[in-house]
């Protein structure tokens, strides 16, 4: 993880039964980190399997996507739990992947917290600490604590420092196709302009994070934001069209 | 697992939510294994690791006890689960323990089904071969896979032969406050006869378990079951003195 | 319900959450009945309360389709539940749908259990009496109580007159895409030629259904099976032409 | 409901599956209202049912308990759910127990949100609107809407006035075992002196409900606090005790 190298990841194995989100034989291929739902906000036991099956297939390194317990809300609407409700729910879920991922021979390398949790962690140092303390705490004897991955801002050193005290390691994940304010958070959906959508945007986006240089929020203020990863989302050719383009200028450089 | 003396099990930590089951605090400090429920039948992610915290304190080894995913039913409903789906469940489950135990420094020892995943195991061998192969998969390279308890019958050899196929060994459990039929099997609920409600007779069927003997089926038939281990349940006074008996017993051989 | 007329039926808001099945705004307009999911296999509150919203724009009845709590198995697994618990969820999930349908000034005008409930009801009679009794139940006092549909086979005479005794009237119905076998039950999906793929075949049996003459089963046995509604499913350009076909032949007649 | 005796409710019909909480069979003669869980915070469908027969078998009116979806948090977590996801939950539940309260020749006769659905109704006009709304549209043609109870504060007056607007009627509830702040809220549960354990202080506090009279806060604040209703728990002899102290006192004024 301390390559630096950007590398593109995408949330993936988000189906739920009888139930088909994305289409995660068309983007796997494009990837190198994998975010894998954990049956809180989507998936089951089976549906995780096939993911990883795949995964493997494409050689892609497996996280787990840990989430409230709110299937029906899709893990997008904050909840109220405690701290230690937190803990045990994202150790309950990481193992859970761990599992299912050994029995086919492969590991969890990081763990990226979903939606309402992801956004949570950043508004709330309790619930970062209790994030960090799960992952700290499942860690073997002679190993690191697995890293955790959080939206890169630009706080990114202060949030390095409070993982630190857990010993967790922190993978900052930029956004190629998301509008940015000017305090360097996302934003918001509910704005028509919160998302791109022509691809010129997207890659200069793209190349400005990958090159180190500041982005440029919706107002027009420099932002220096820095990242390890590019999180891409793709379920239609066009959409994968645009990620070989992120693609070829990360590995352009 | 190979030590021949006979150990106590209980099924433990089935509390869920703000909902209390049992008296796990009573009856801890009388059992040698804790069977901990995983959040199918029974659970959630803080419960289990209180029960996880509860079980160190009292150095009670912690086996996993995976479910149909039923809480409303309290997986006591058979459901007609394809196997690769029990596979990943079973997997999911031992995993979300696995990861909550080492979270206090405990491991998962074995596997214990729970209810109607228990009893259809040895009704359908491929049930009992998803389970089994569920177990191998997880095993890290140079380990032996988990354990995996079921019921002792006068069949005993033709599972072991069939977990062995898997690489998986069986701990054979009995019930010493059960009435079993001719046929070797424990007694249905339905019948009125189906528990045993008076101390001498629970104490004189662990005995007979104990010394190697053969048990006394509901009709005088004598079965020869062997056991290693005997679940035990206790949520009141009474209870846990017959559960004391049966300890004096075990050691006292 | 008494009409001769043939109607056309279909499975509709399945969906559940963020999760899409089906497309219902293809379908909804060429069907009489909409069979709505009540939160228990697929759909939840908000997408029940949209689905009706729907139907009521295309002026279709409403129909509730309740399961066995099974939203991981989409209600397809079998599970093993007692009568009691069947009225209870029934009723649970009827009532459920007939406030959200009564805030919208719409009703439910039958029944029709799904999935494994569906088949359970005609291989189980104590199944099939929990669920007219559920149904009985609910009228209110001058009532009478909804219909309930069912599989329409060779032994429709039988099922009436069971659900007489609760003074439950039978919906009827069949299939125009699926092949029957020759005790007039479905084929089994496990076989490759249980699902009708060709619309001259589709169509010639929905003919026979509607012109009161047997259907040929697929060993070429003459099934007489009268019914009142046919099942279509629908969410490609290609099913909606079938079920044209399918609506000009019942109305021509 | 327009009658001026203040009449005593409780939370009822809380367990879950195999969970059991609170005892009803205890507290069911001695109160006018049943407050029912609906299957989002606790409940099921046949503990629903075998709650409505209790009630009806004490002659106790029923109304409906509907949370957000949470049984892990006993609906006490907050949730951001939107109002039409509100709407929409609401109408469900509600429906569902009036179903099974109808199978029992019982209706429905008032709603009482739950933990923290209660409590984000007066803290969020938008959802106390989505509650007052969802009743309203229940409505059949020449009903009223069923009433919403609330918890009773200083600002009755204008709650009165917002549900109006929908044509809801409310029930103002008070706590005789709670302590309030000067604000005429519920003192929170994190401090130690939120509850009253003594049984003067209950009956005081309940005699000046019910006479009419200001309650004293927790700083000796005079409060002016309407209410209609005195919410009571008892699921042991000593609380049962003090509910027959209050309702002798409710009965002699």
């Amino acid at each position: 993880m301390n390559d630096a190298k950007i590398t593109l990841n995408a949330d993936i194995g988000e189906s739920f039964g009888a139930w088909k989100m994305g289409d995660d034989q068309l983007i796997m291929p494009h990837i190198d980190w994998a975010n894998v739902a954990c049956g809180f906000h989507a998936s089951d036991p089976l549906t995780m399997l096939e993911t990883v099956k795949l995964a493997k297939q494409h050689q892609v390194s497996i996280g787990a996507h840990p989430s409230y317990p709110d299937l029906v809300g899709f893990g997008r609407r904050h909840m109220a739990c405690k701290p230690d409700e937190i803990t045990a729910m994202v150790q309950y879920q990481v193992g859970a992947l761990k599992a299912i991922a050994n029995g086919q021979h492969m590991s969890v390398s990081y763990v990226k917290p979903h939606g309402a949790l992801y956004n949570d962690m950043l508004s709330d140092g309790n619930i970062f600490d209790a994030v960090c303390g799960a992952i700290s705490a499942l860690k073997q004897k002679s190993e690191q604590p697995l890293p955790l991955m959080i939206m890169a801002t630009p706080e990114n050193h202060a949030w390095l420092m409070r993982a630190e005290e857990h010993g967790v390691e922190l993978i900052f994940e930029g956004f190629a196709d998301r509008a940015y304010d000017d305090n360097g958070r996302l934003r918001s959906r509910q704005y028509s302009d919160a998302v791109y959508d022509n691809d010129e945007q997207i890659i200069e986006q793209g190349r400005r994070f990958n090159a180190g240089e500041p982005i440029i929020s919706i107002n027009g203020k420099s932002l220096n934001i820095k990242i390890d990863s590019l999180c891409v989302h793709g379920d239609n050719p066009k959409a994968i069209s645009t990620i070989e383009k992120l693609r070829s200028l990360l590995v352009g450089d």
